[in-house]
């Protein structure tokens, strides 16, 4: 099977949740995986000076219409803005990387759960040991392992989310699932 | 006929000069007529703290391989960033509003020539009567007219560069052009 798709992501990121309920099937369309990489975007901020979209004005107001009905128009269900936003996302970001160690194939599972559980009206639930979880989340390796994945983001480029590379190729935002589609279709054009 | 869709732009804007090539077809798709809308985006950053877009950190870079790619990807010819960039567009604004007042027939014609001007490597001439263009740049009556442009702009909201509007309904960017498809065919959703 060819290289998977990085797919960086912030759980606290919208058009992230987004993407994430379309970016499988799409990868699965061409035969490819998808690597979760939970990424944080108030380290990236600092850096680019960037600000949470909703908090920037007439931008923010827009994006709300725009959230929701880019949710309707792409079919998924449930999509509510939460009413505390944005949030604090170490811990189900470090729950992915504990699980990519200790469970692998739990993690899409897992991604899909924390994702709709912020962003969805009704919370799902998905079977991992609550205890185990918990503890992951001030695991001194697990922490290690989120600076990684977020130094890892940046070294890619990744200034926003979702942010998806394929074969080295960057795009950015929900927005560029149609190029996404044809690159892997064509190898670029 | 049905009311126009609203289409405002500043021609310094790589995306607003892709959506340009597009609008056009895809209004005349649903029977509607595009109401061209010049607009300076440097005194709508001035209240949203914005910036333009390729002088922001790690986005920048992104953007003029985006923009690019984006071009090739939606066919459309010829697109090349310009090597001085941002540049300040009052004088094509205006020129755009003085043929809205004195031939209106034209103005498409001249939206698309001065657009390609900027993006596209051979520029196209367009038969518009050069010295009196060149006097309505200065013409105090087109002066106000771009300053009442540019603030019906901001009432609509438009926060960017390109930023549509279909029945009251706002979108922002090239990459909205298909809910603006859907828009027009659904009347909403």
């Amino acid at each position: 099977m060819p290289a998977p798709i990085d797919f960086y992501f912030d759980f606290s990121s919208p058009y992230g949740f987004l993407a994430s309920e379309k970016i499988e099937a799409l990868a699965a369309r061409h035969g490819r995986d998808v690597s979760w990489r939970p990424m944080l975007l108030g380290v990236v901020f600092k850096q680019t000076g960037a600000a949470p979209l909703t908090q920037i004005p007439l931008k923010g107001e827009y994006s709300r219409r725009d959230m929701v009905r880019s949710a309707r128009f792409h079919g998924i269900d449930g999509f509510r803005m939460p009413s505390t936003f944005p949030i604090a996302t170490q811990a189900p970001a470090r729950i992915v990387l504990w699980l990519q160690i200790k469970e692998p194939s739990m993690t899409s599972k897992v991604v899909h759960a924390q994702y709709r559980a912020f962003f969805v009206a009704v919370a799902a639930r998905c079977g991992v040991d609550a205890v185990a979880a918990r503890a992951a989340i001030d695991d001194l390796e697990i922490k290690d392992a989120l600076k990684k994945s977020n130094e890892q983001a940046i070294a890619a480029g990744a200034f926003g989310s979702p942010f998806i590379v394929v074969d080295g190729e960057p795009f950015w935002g929900m927005d560029r699932l149609d190029q996404v589609d044809r690159w892997l279709e064509t190898g670029g054009w």
